[in-house]
């Protein structure tokens, strides 16, 4: 069975895959950047079981990627937020979503959009606001299924 | 075992995932990117089985990610390139690049250097040349080792 690191790789690419490129991880993390952040609401999002859904948790808290806090006590519950080490990986996954939405998305159109919140423009391939020319971030972006985003007429 | 479909997840993320995310193809992909065309040059960069390496390169041919082109008969030798919908994933690879070099460079610093061609300015973190602003892509910029880059105070 192949190994999680990439030994005898003296590159950043590789080391940022051993951290974020395992199956699942990114998914994860695009998740917790849409607002799912509780164990339960990540399960039921990515339909994994509980054993792998934890073990990617756990590598990420370790990799400070993401950050576990308690939500409730008796019994202890937790919340996984993304730090800004988690949030600096917004552009992987924005452009794995731009890359996907060219080439796979077909007659029906891309399955999400990302809107500015601000004004309400879509995010381009260079990831700013097609309206304002604003850089987006998860702070100030959100991601809504294709349908239910407003329609483009409108604004 | 996991498969490498994400089943239930209509998402571009997890589309591409399925496509680029599966161990040693991004890497495949970056030594495509820095000029590694022919299946020896490949594995001896990569140090993976020939069968491992096979199997992505097939993938990806399929995928339309890589274009296999044949450079010599007797026997039979083919080299891999990208094409435009896998130059399209050069974002992907140079934000895993950047958040490796913030997060994971250490003392040492990032161990490859992303120069455009034109003017030898540094790619900075929006993929843009930092010293004429131009957008850079794997046609106008190069990757080197660190240590064979040009000192900075030269520029």
């Amino acid at each position: 069975m192949l190994g999680r690191t990439y030994e005898g790789q003296h590159c950043s690419i590789a080391k940022s895959l051993e951290v974020v490129g395992e199956r699942w991880s990114l998914l994860i993390l695009r998740d917790v950047f849409t607002g799912a952040h509780r164990f339960d609401e990540l399960q039921k999002s990515l339909g994994i079981t509980r054993s792998v859904l934890s073990s990617r948790l756990d590598h990420l808290v370790q990799e400070c990627v993401l950050e576990r806090r308690r939500y409730q006590t008796r019994p202890d519950r937790y919340e996984y937020l993304a730090t800004d080490k988690g949030l600096a990986l917004w552009p992987v996954l924005m452009h794995l979503l731009d890359w996907g939405d060219r080439y796979y998305a077909g007659k029906s159109g891309p399955p999400r959009i990302v809107e500015h919140d601000g004004c309400g423009g879509r995010m381009n391939s260079e990831l700013c606001c097609d309206t304002c020319g604003e850089r987006l971030w998860p702070q100030t972006a959100s991601v809504h299924p294709a349908r239910l985003s407003r329609p483009r007429s409108r604004r």
